[in-house]
C-alpha cells in the first residue's frame, strides 16, 4: 500500500515509530504495534506502527514518520512511501521464552541484547524482558551470557599494558570520590589502570562528572592507548568509547520502575571491566544506600565471585560502610578540591582514610607488598600520587589546576544548627536531592559542603553545611526543597 | 517554572504525556517517565514526561503537549503554563510488590485497576504489572479480587429478571457462532439470558459483528433492561456498555507479547458475567487454538470452577472439539446466514448439532428437562427458537431480514483443490488470516465459505472453498496471502 508522508515532528529515542489512520490499519490488517517494512525508492527501514482513532491525528493515506524514520530513509512532507507488514525480531519470541521461565541460550541472550542495541524493541517488550529476569531471576550461566552480549556489542579495548587492573563501587555514597585518589596511588605502585567511569544519572556527580573539572574525560579508544602509554592509567567517560551500550537503554526502563535486577546490575558492571580487558578488580559494596544489611552485601560479593571467575577475572571485595556522605564536598568542585587536597595531604581526614585502605588492599592483592595501607600512605606522602595525577592530567591533554583555580558557585546559602546536640544521621538521599536541586552535576560550581560528620557535636547556630548553586533560582529552589527534606539531617543527644 | 505551549498534534490513546527540552527537564531535576502537574489558570492535570535531547523536537522553554493534555487543559498554542514534580501514583508501588513476588491485597490490585482504567499508568508500568501477573502467578483470591475489582471500575447492571443466564465461548474457532442459536432456544424455554459480546480482534467475526448483520447491537444500560422486559433476552456489543473498561487496555499489552496470562483470562471474563448479575453460566472450552490438550482444559475448567463459586455463580463446563472451523460461513454475513438458516431447520449440520448439544446441556443444568438435547431440538424444529431470534431483533429495534436479503460481496475467488484425497486439516489460524485480509470483519459482506469439513473426500477441481470481498484491491491480496499459506489445507489419502 503507497502511503503520503506526513512528519510527525517528534522522536522516541529509541524504537522507530510510524503512525497510521484506522481505516488504513484494517485494509492491511495491521494492530498496533505490528512492525512494517517501509520502502522509499531503494531506501528501507522497520518500524513500529501506532494506530491513529481520529483524522485529526492521522489523516487517511496518509502516514506519521517519526524523526528516526525521517532521517533513516531522508524522506520528506508529501512523497509516496511502500508499507508490508514485517516480522517481529526473533528475539521477541526468546523474550517469550524467558516469561515462560526458561532459561535462555547464549545466543537468543546475544540476540535479545542486539535488538536492544539498535533500537529494534518496543517499550513494552523491552519493558516485559527486564520485568521476567528480575521476577524470574537469571541463573548464573545466564548472568554470564548476558555480560558476554554486552560486552561484544560495544566496543572492546586491548591495551599492549600487562596486566590491567580496575576499580568499581556500587555506589549511591554523595562525595565517595576515592577513584581519585586510588588510581593516582596504584598507577605509582606501577599498576596499570584504565578507569572508565559513569556521569550522574540521580547523583549530584559521578567520577566523570568530578574528573571533567580537572581535565579533559572524552577520548576515543585510539586516544586511550596512546594515554595508557604515556601514564598507565586514566580515568575519562565511558559513554565516549561506548562500552556495552545496552545497559543505558536498559537503565531507561528499569529506573522509573526503581528495580535493579541483580542479575543485571552484575552484567552491567563486569561488562564494562571485561571491555577494558581488566584481570584484576578492586569492587566496593557500601552497606547503606543500596545494599541494606551486611548479609545481603555478602551474598552479593559471592555473586560477583562466581561471575568474576567465569569472566577470568580475579577479584577483591571490600564491604563498607555507606551510611553517610563521604568527604566534604558534594558536587563536582566540591569533590575535585577535596581530592586534590588529600592527594597534597590535606583534605578530610574520612575520604583520606578510606582512600589509603582500598588502595593499600588492592596493592597487597596484587602481591606489591604485605603492608598495603603503609605502602599507600608512603606513596601518598612522599608526593608520589600527586605526580602521578598530574601526569594523568596532562597526558588526557589538559593543564594542571591549582586549588585556588576551582571555584565553587558564588551562591551560597548557610544551613544551621537548630539547637546544640550529636549529628545521628546524614541522609544520603535527601543530601543528594538538595545538591542536585542546587545544579550539580550539570552546573559544576554547584553542590554542598559540609562541616560536620555522623557522631560529632554540634552548637546551636553552628552551620552544618553550605549549599552552593551558580544561580539564584536554583538555590532558592534547593533551599526550598532542603526546608521541606529538613536538610538531611537529626541531631541526637 | 513557567512553560510555553506547543501542540505536539499528537496522542497516545493512553496516559498523558508531555515533552520537554532537556536542558529544562534538567534545572527541575526531572527524568525520563517522572510525572509532573500541569496548571493553566484555574485547570490541572498530572502528565508523565518524555525528555527531547534535541531542541528541533523541543525548544527550550517550551512544552510539547499531547492530545489529550491538551483536551484536558484546553490549552491553546503558545499560552503559558506552570509544571510542578509530582508524585507517582500509588499503584506503582503496588506494582513494585507484586514485582517481588507478594500476594496483593484487595484494595491494592482495586487501585492499580482505577489508574488502569483512567490511564493514569505509563507503558512501561502497566507492562510490568501484567508481566508479573504472567510470570508470578495469581493466586485464586488475587483473581477474584482482580475479577471484582475489573467489575467495580465498569458498568454494573442488575436486571429485574431472575436469575440470569450468561453464555461464554474462549473463543479461537473460525464460524463458531452458536451464541446466535442458543440464545434463541434457551429463551424460548423462559430462561433470562443478557448476552453481550465483543468484537473480532483477531478473528474474521466476533458475536457482536455478527448479530450487527441482523440487529442494532448497540445500546446503553436504560435500553437493555427494556429490551430484557421485552424478550427475556438480547445479544449486545458488550463494548457499548462499557463493562470491566480495563479488560480493552490490559489486552493492548498481552497481545502484542502473545502472552494470555490466565488469572487475566479468568477475570476478564468473569468479571463480565458478574457484571450482568449472572447466576448461571454455560462455558465452552475448545480444545485446539488456545488450549491445546484436555489436561489442560481440565486444569482451566477447575480454576473457573473455583473463581465462580467465589463470585455465587453456578458453572457448566463443555470442554469441545476445536481443531477445525464450526459452520460453513466465516465472517459476519456468512456467519449470519448459516445460523438463519439453523433456526429455520436448514444450514450446516456440524453447527446446527453443536448448537443443541450445548443448549441442551444448559437446559438440564437449570433443571428445565433431564433430557436437554430432546428439548432443545424440539424448540428448534417447532420454529420456537426462530420467533424468539425474531422478538430478539425487534426488541433490539429492528426490522427481520430474510436470508436472501443477507448478500455476501460481489468480489469472488474459488480456491480449487489440487489433487483427490481425504481433507486431514483445515488450519483455523490461515483460514481466519486469509478471510480477515480479505475484510471481514470491517467489511461485512467479506469472508470464506467452506464446501467442505475434516475427514470429507475431495476430488481435483473440487472448490474447497470461496473468498468473498467487497473490492477487487482486498480480494487480491487475500488470494495472495492464501497462496503463500497454501490455502490452509492439507489434503491425505
Amino acid at each position: 500500500m503507497k502511503l503520503t508522508v506526513k512528519d510527525s515532528d517528534i522522536a522516541t529515542g529509541g524504537v522507530k515509530v510510524v503512525l497510521l489512520n484506522q481505516k488504513d490499519a484494517e485494509k492491511l490488517d495491521l494492530h498496533h504495534l505490528d512492525r512494517v517494512r517501509i520502502t522509499k525508492g531503494k531506501k528501507t527501514c522497520t518500524s513500529v506502527i501506532n494506530i491513529a482513532e481520529s483524522t485529526r491525528a492521522m489523516p487517511k493515506g496518509k502516514i506519521g514518520l517519526f524523526e528516526e524514520v525521517i532521517d533513516k530513509l531522508n524522506a520528506k512532507q508529501g512523497q509516496k512511501i511502500d508499507i508490508k507488514l514485517a516480522k517481529k525480531p526473533e528475539s521477541v519470541s526468546y523474550i517469550r521464552k524467558k516469561l515462560d521461565g526458561k532459561e535462555l541460550k547464549k545466543e537468543e541472550i546475544l540476540q535479545i541484547i542486539k535488538d536492544i542495541v539498535n533500537d529494534e524493541l518496543t517499550e513494552i517488550e523491552l519493558t516485559s524482558y527486564i520485568t521476567a529476569n528480575y521476577t524470574k531471576g537469571m541463573s548464573p550461566k545466564e548472568t554470564f551470557y548476558l555480560t558476554k552480549a554486552m560486552m561484544q556489542t560495544g566496543t572492546i579495548i586491548k591495551f599492549k599494558q600487562k596486566p590491567i587492573v580496575d576499580l568499581h563501587s556500587i555506589g549511591g555514597v554523595p562525595g565517595n570520590r576515592t577513584t581519585m585518589i586510588i588510581v593516582p596511588i596504584l598507577a605509582a605502585a606501577g599498576l596499570k589502570i584504565p578507569k572508565t567511569s559513569t556521569r550522574a544519572i540521580t547523583s549530584p556527580a559521578g567520577t566523570a562528572d568530578t574528573m571533567e573539572v580537572l581535565a579533559n574525560v572524552t577520548h576515543g579508544p585510539r586516544e586511550l592507548k596512546k594515554i595508557m602509554k604515556k601514564a598507565g592509567a586514566f580515568m575519562i567517560w565511558g559513554g565516549s568509547v561506548n562500552l556495552a551500550p545496552a545497559d543505558d537503554k536498559i537503565i531507561k526502563v528499569e529506573s522509573p520502575l526503581s528495580i535493579d535486577a541483580e542479575g543485571q546490575m552484575l552484567a552491567s558492571i563486569m561488562s564494562k571491566k571485561a571491555s577494558v580487558d581488566a584481570k584484576y578488580l578492586l569492587l566496593e559494596i557500601p552497606i547503606g544506600p543500596k545494599v541494606k544489611n551486611r548479609y545481603q552485601a555478602e551474598k552479593l560479593e559471592s555473586h560477583f565471585k562466581t561471575l568474576a571467575h567465569k569472566l577470568k577475572i580475579k577479584i577483591k571485595v571490600m564491604i563498607t560502610d555507606g551510611t553517610q556522605p563521604i568527604g566534604n564536598g558534594i558536587g563536582p568542585i566540591l569533590e575535585a578540591i577535596d581530592c586534590l587536597a588529600v592527594l597534597q595531604n590535606a583534605g578530610p581526614k574520612d575520604l583520606r582514610e578510606k582512600s589509603l585502605r582500598m588502595a593499600g588492599e588492592m596493592l597487597e592483592f596484587m602481591k606489591k607488598t604485605t603492608k598495603g595501607y603503609d605502602l599507600a600512605k608512603e606513596i601518598l606522602e612522599t608526593g608520589k600520587a600527586y605526580e602521578k595525577m598530574k601526569q594523568i592530567i596532562k597526558a588526557q591533554g589538559s593543564q594542571i589546576k591549582k586549588i585556588e583555580e576551582l571555584i565553587p558557585g558564588n551562591c551560597k546559602f548557610n544551613v544551621k544548627a537548630g539547637k546544640t546536640g550529636r549529628i545521628k544521621e546524614i541522609d544520603n538521599y535527601s543530601i543528594a536531592k538538595i545538591a542536585r536541586i542546587a545544579g550539580a552535576p550539570k552546573d559544576k560550581g554547584a553542590g554542598i559542603y559540609l562541616y560536620f560528620h555522623k557522631g560529632d557535636k554540634v552548637k546551636k547556630g553552628n552551620n552544618y553545611y553550605t549549599i552552593f548553586a551558580e544561580n539564584k533560582t536554583e538555590l532558592d529552589y534547593a533551599v526550598e526543597i532542603g526546608k521541606k527534606l529538613k536538610w538531611g539531617i537529626k541531631i541526637g543527644r
